[in-house]
This record gives structure tokens, sequence and C-alpha cells, in this order.
């Protein structure tokens, strides 16, 4: 593992000399090479998929596994628009002249080498290493065990492309141990490994942050929130409410609670547990709540959990200050929303609440690098430090700082 | 502890809403405070310095310890700079709208609590109260046992002026419990503490480094180099190899190892020879360099030691390439520096080594908040995630996503 580790690490020493231009015509042969090699990611992904047949894997996990020539496509796709990208890397973030009349440049580079955890969907293998490879690091990808035969498949057509261009294999490597052992050995390599990204469930996420010597950006628990405030506008409040939650509720950036001012309560909460009853989502709510509408009784656990599922809680709060409260207590600082047309209350909101992305007016279901414009992502990070948020390729580097002189001393 | 850490998580919450003047102008306060109590400030430091003498200190740390009025008005001067600089928070670092009509504001936020330790010097305390409460933040301090008088009475002066401005004095807090066990239960409080910097030997930084499960910002070492081209003004590389070495050899950005392109060996030797032994330097050379001047052989483990100390190991190389592979193989990623009249030398110099400072014809005793034009610093960060190099009021910010949407739904 050392010795496959260190070959990473000098691999990806060889990306620091290579122009932009070189790179995106790369990850462009990337893309077709995936598209002419179909038939065989098929083939590799039909054993993986025989498998989860044999060990009854739920079918939403096979359905995230599954690959057709459509989603190889896709994939393809994604990596031409990474290619398409502005390049992250050499980019003067600032510059200045000192007292000394020293110049100084603080310039973007690469982080070094990237690992990545993640479970079952084969496309962030290409994802992942197209990102990496865009910004000029080396990657280690760790995927699920289930997927093993078609991220093996797609690695190796990313890796021929590597080496039909005279590149280090190892630039896109897969983790050769990907048992939990093989796990914690990675995250504790920090003399090769430079930064670990875990995306999966809570255990996972957990053993990485208690185990690991190489710093780490999660891509953790988003337990949002949306407050509909007494100056809301009343069909925009039930529109983003009813988004947040059913557009796509298995994913970090849905809502889990929904906080309404006491004052528009008894108007609201009626049109809303329409609109919810229609769209099959189980409430719950605190002793307010119930006192208007039906619903079972939320308790603090309620209130604590990311349900990923079409369940919410409903909770009534006695306006901006009594909202934010709930969210300092709750919230996991990933997305929280405030629907107001009042600017006080929305700049109330807006700065008061620590979290990586602050709504107005809007679902949270925008948390994510597609909407926010930066491609695909590595992840959405709930680290307070390096990235937060949504996690493109300016999120896998880091800067140095160039600094010209003539001679100067002190 | 841990009750005491939730009261300064809570405190910090309060800075949220004050003022970038407001802000300034306790600081200002804060700095007459310190000039209206040097008498107490003193009589507390001559505790320190009574039991250092008692405990046999060395003088270079009794030198580093000792406060007079002149160091406790440099203190207070540093804050009135501090208040000076522009206000890190609130900035906004990018923004943009989206496809969907979404306005995105990305704005530097306060990071939350930073634990900062630290050694001897005591005024560290008031710098580091300073930078934190500048930049919003609340800081818990942990300063040298030796120091413990004085840095309790910088405090208390510090916390008066927050009392009578009504603000929560757990906002500048000592650790109350300063032994190691306390350190240990610190860096696990990821719940209240958001930061952690040491500063100090390298012992204190494996272990925080080890334990820590909050992030760690970590002021280590520097094994700096410098290389001098075969196409260096040879007056200037002299007179910056004697600066990066000499001028204060106990701290992390001198120079511990020169190296020398072949080509000019022959010439700058006796000439640095010359030059060192004036400044008493000891010097240590590979055996290339044996045969030009007389010197100590280098061994690996020379080059792999910061010194600290008057001591240099010198080391002939063929050519920049070569000159970077040896800072790949030693360097610790703090300050390297190239002296060279070559434009292509420089750039390949800068753009291969990947350190948090790369010079180009200068001292690489420039690395540092104030040379930088910091004002202050935290420390000088050898992480390459978060801060790197100088961390100044910058460094101590983190950023939120504000935005601005009309009802935007998925």
């Amino acid at each position: 593992m050392e010795q496959f580790l260190e070959n990473a690490k000098s691999a990806s020493r060889v990306l620091a000399t290579m122009s932009g231009s070189e790179r995106n015509r790369i990850l462009r042969e990337m893309a077709q090479a995936l598209r002419n090699n179909t038939t065989n990611i098929i083939a590799a992904n039909t054993i993986d998929m025989q498998i989860a047949l044999d060990t009854n894997l739920s079918s939403s996990l096979k359905e995230r596994l599954m690959l057709d020539a459509k989603r190889i496509d896709n994939m393809a796709v994604a990596i031409e628009e990474i290619a398409a990208l502005k390049d992250p890397v050499g980019r003067v973030i600032e510059g200045w002249v000192t007292d000394a009349n020293l110049k100084i440049e603080k310039v973007s580079i690469p982080i070094g080498v990237v690992g990545i955890i993640y479970e079952s969907r084969p496309n962030v293998t290409s994802d992942t290493a197209a990102l990496c490879f865009k910004s000029s690091n080396g990657c280690v990808l760790k995927g699920g065990k289930e997927a093993e035969h078609s991220n093996n498949a797609i690695a190796q057509v990313l890796q021929n492309v590597l080496t039909d261009n005279a590149l280090p294999k190892e630039l896109i490597a897969l983790l050769p141990d990907s048992s939990r052992e093989g796990v914690a050995k990675l995250i504790r390599m920090d003399k090769y490994v430079d930064l670990i990204v875990p995306r999966g469930g809570e255990a996972l996420i957990q053993f990485v942050s208690q185990n690991a010597s190489v710093p780490v950006v999660k891509h953790d628990k988003g337990l949002c929130h949306t407050y509909i405030d007494k100056d809301a506008n009343i069909n925009n409040a039930i529109a983003i409410a009813l988004n947040a939650k059913v557009q796509r509720p298995g994913v970090c950036n849905a809502m889990e609670t929904l906080l309404i001012d006491a004052a528009i309560a008894s108007d609201i909460l009626p049109k809303l547990k329409e609109a919810f009853d229609e769209a099959k989502t189980q409430l719950k709510g605190c002793e307010k709540t119930q006192s208007f509408i039906h619903v079972a009784l939320a308790s603090d656990d309620d209130f604590n959990t990311e349900y990923l599922a079409n369940i919410l809680n409903i909770k009534i709060v006695e306006g901006v200050m009594s909202a934010i409260e709930h969210i300092v207590r709750f919230g996991s600082g990933h997305s929280e929303a405030i629907i107001t047309e009042n600017i006080s209350a929305a700049e109330q909101f807006l700065n008061s609440i620590d979290a990586a992305c602050v709504y107005v007016n809007a679902s949270t279901r925008f948390t994510d690098g597609g909407a926010f414009g930066f491609g695909a992502e590595v992840g959405i990070s709930t680290n307070k430090l390096h990235a937060r948020g949504p996690m493109g390729v300016e999120g896998l580097t880091t800067y140095k700082y160039k600094i010209y002189g003539q001679g100067q001393i002190r």
C-alpha cells in the first residue's frame, strides 16, 4: 500500500508542468474512450448487477448501480463539461507589492493526491477522476464493493487514455485493498495523500473523521430547515416548502423541518397540509401545530433526524429570532432558507445563520455543484474550513505565494 | 471544561451582529487599557521571572518572557495596528447569478471559536486575542506555564474592556485546565471549538495533530532552502544567503541548507565561506563541497534537520532540476528561494516547488505576517489546506454562500 501511494504521489507531480489545454484534450479523449467502450463497461456492470441480484441488494441501490448506454454517454458528457471549465490552477487569487518592494502573487495550485471514498454509483468514478485530473491532482478512488467490476472497467478505460498519452496510470488509481483495513491505512498516509473526501453513510464518515491523519473534507449530514416568515408570499412559501421536501427526499439538500411563524400559522397550515397530503408526505408537528392540523407529535429526536425520506417535521416559532434559535440547536450547517418579503428579516436570517448555504426565497434543493455553476462536484462539504458547500474543481486547489525580489534582505 | 467551552461558543455568536467600527473602537480601548495597566502587568511578570530564576529557565526563554513598559507599549501598538486593518468579515469574495436567476454571494465570516496553544512570549496573548476579536472570533488561549501570571494579567485587562462594553468576557478566554490533559480535552471538543492553532515544539504539534478531532492549522517545522543558480548575481546571492541564515537563526523562516549550482561552486564557495566564517556560522557540506572548502561532512540526517541555530548545510547540485529534487526530498513546504537572473530557471523553480512561499532573489526571512503586510499573525501555517504561510486575520475567516431568490424551485 505504501509503495502504491508513493507512486501515486510522484505521478501527481507530472501534472504540475502540463498545460491546461493539454489536460482538456486528454479529458475529451477520456470521454470518447468511455463511449467507445460502452459494451465492455456494460458487460462488467452486468456482473455487478448479477451479484446484486444474488445478494438481494435493495432496489434503490440496484437502480443507482445500473449502467446502460445512455448513462455511459452521460458520464462522457460530464467529462466534456469538466474539460470546458476554466482552468482552476494557476489563477492569481491576489497580488500586491510589499513595503520592501517584493511583488507577491497568491496563486492557485493543485492539492496533490486526493483520496475519495464513495458508494454505489459508478459514474462517481469518472466524475471525480475527471475533476481531479482537470485540477492537476492525482486521485485514489475507493468505490463501493457492490460496484467493483463496473468501477474497474471505467478506471481501466481512463487509465488507458493516460498510458496512450505517456502519462503514469497511477494518476487515476483504484485503492488496491478496498477493505475497511485498506481504508484505515489510506487515511493515515499523510506523507502521500493530501486530502480525503468521504461520501457515504454516517458510520463511514465518523470512522474517517475520528481516525484520519490526512485532512478530511466531509460530505456529511444535511439537516436542512425552511422558515416561513409572517411576511412571506404565501404561494411562494408553499411551492418552495413542497419542492424542498418532496422533489427528491433522499438527498442531503432536502428539507427535514419546516418552521412557521406563529402569526401566519392558522392561515398557512391547512394549505400546507393539503399540498403535502397530495405529495404523500408523512407529517409530524409540535404541539402548537397539532392545534391547527391533524399530525403526529414531533419529538426532539425527530427534529434531530435527517430522514432522507418523504417525512417532514413542522414547528411553529415566534418570529425570525426563534427560528434562528431552533436552527442553531438542530441545524447541521448545510443549507437553510427563509421565505419572506421583509428585508430586515431576510438580512437577520442571512447574517445569523452559520451554514454553508443560506437562502432567501428559494428551495434548499439548489445546493449542488451543477446548480451553482461549478460543473460536476466532488461532494457537498459540511466542513467549516477549506471547502464549504458544493465542492467543484476550485475546492480541489490550494495556493502558494510566489514572491519576486531584486536582492531583498531583512 | 465542557461548560466553559459551551459558554465560549455562545459568547462568540454575539460578535456576528457587531459592526466593524464597534469592534475597532473596543480594540483601541484594549490597547489603552494595556498601557494604563503597565504596573500591574509588570508586577505579574515579575512573579513569572522570579519562578524562571528559581527553576533555572534558559536565558533565551527568560529573554522572551520578560516584559517592561516598552514591550507593553509595543503590545498596545500592535492592537492599534490590528484595529486599523480592513474588516476581514463580510467581504464579498465572489458573486454571480446562476442559470436559475439565483444571485449567489460568497461572503467571508468568522470561524467561530479558535483555540491557540503557544509558549513563552506573553505578547502572543494580546496579539492573538486582538486578531480573533478583529475577525469576530471567540478565542481560547493556552499559553506557556512559565508565563502564567503574565498571561492572566494581560487577559484580565482585555476581559475588563469586554465587560465595560457589556460583552461576555468568555470572548477572550484562558483555558482553565492548562495541563496536558486539559489540552487533550480541548482538541477533542469539536462541538464547541472550530479550529486549533498549535505554535510550539515538534512534540506539541505531533500530539495535537495525532489526537485532535477539531481541525488543526499547524505552525510547524521550517526546513528552508536557498538555491544559488549558475546565473545568479553573485553579490545578491551572498547577501541573501547570509541574511537567510544568520539574521535570526532561531526562527522557522531561516535557511537550513544552501544549494549551489556546480557550475559556479569553485567561484562562489570561497566567498561564501569567508562571509559565513565572519558570522561565526558552523558549516557542513556534501563531499563535493569538501573538495572546494574545508567543512565537516553533512549527512542525510543533517539535511533533514531544522537547526534553529547558526549552523548551515551546503550541497552542490547539478542545476535547477537537481535543486528541486533535493527540496522535494527534504523540504518542509515552508519557504524556498532561488537566486538567479535567468527567467526560465526562476519560472521552473516557482512552478515546481510545492511550498507555502517560493522566492526569487529574496531572503526566506520575509515569510511573516508583518513583512507580507497582514499586520500581526496567528502563526505561519505549514498546512496545505485552509490557511497556508503567514496567517493573519483573513486566515481566521471562512465563508458562507448567501443566495437570493424570488421563489425558485427545482
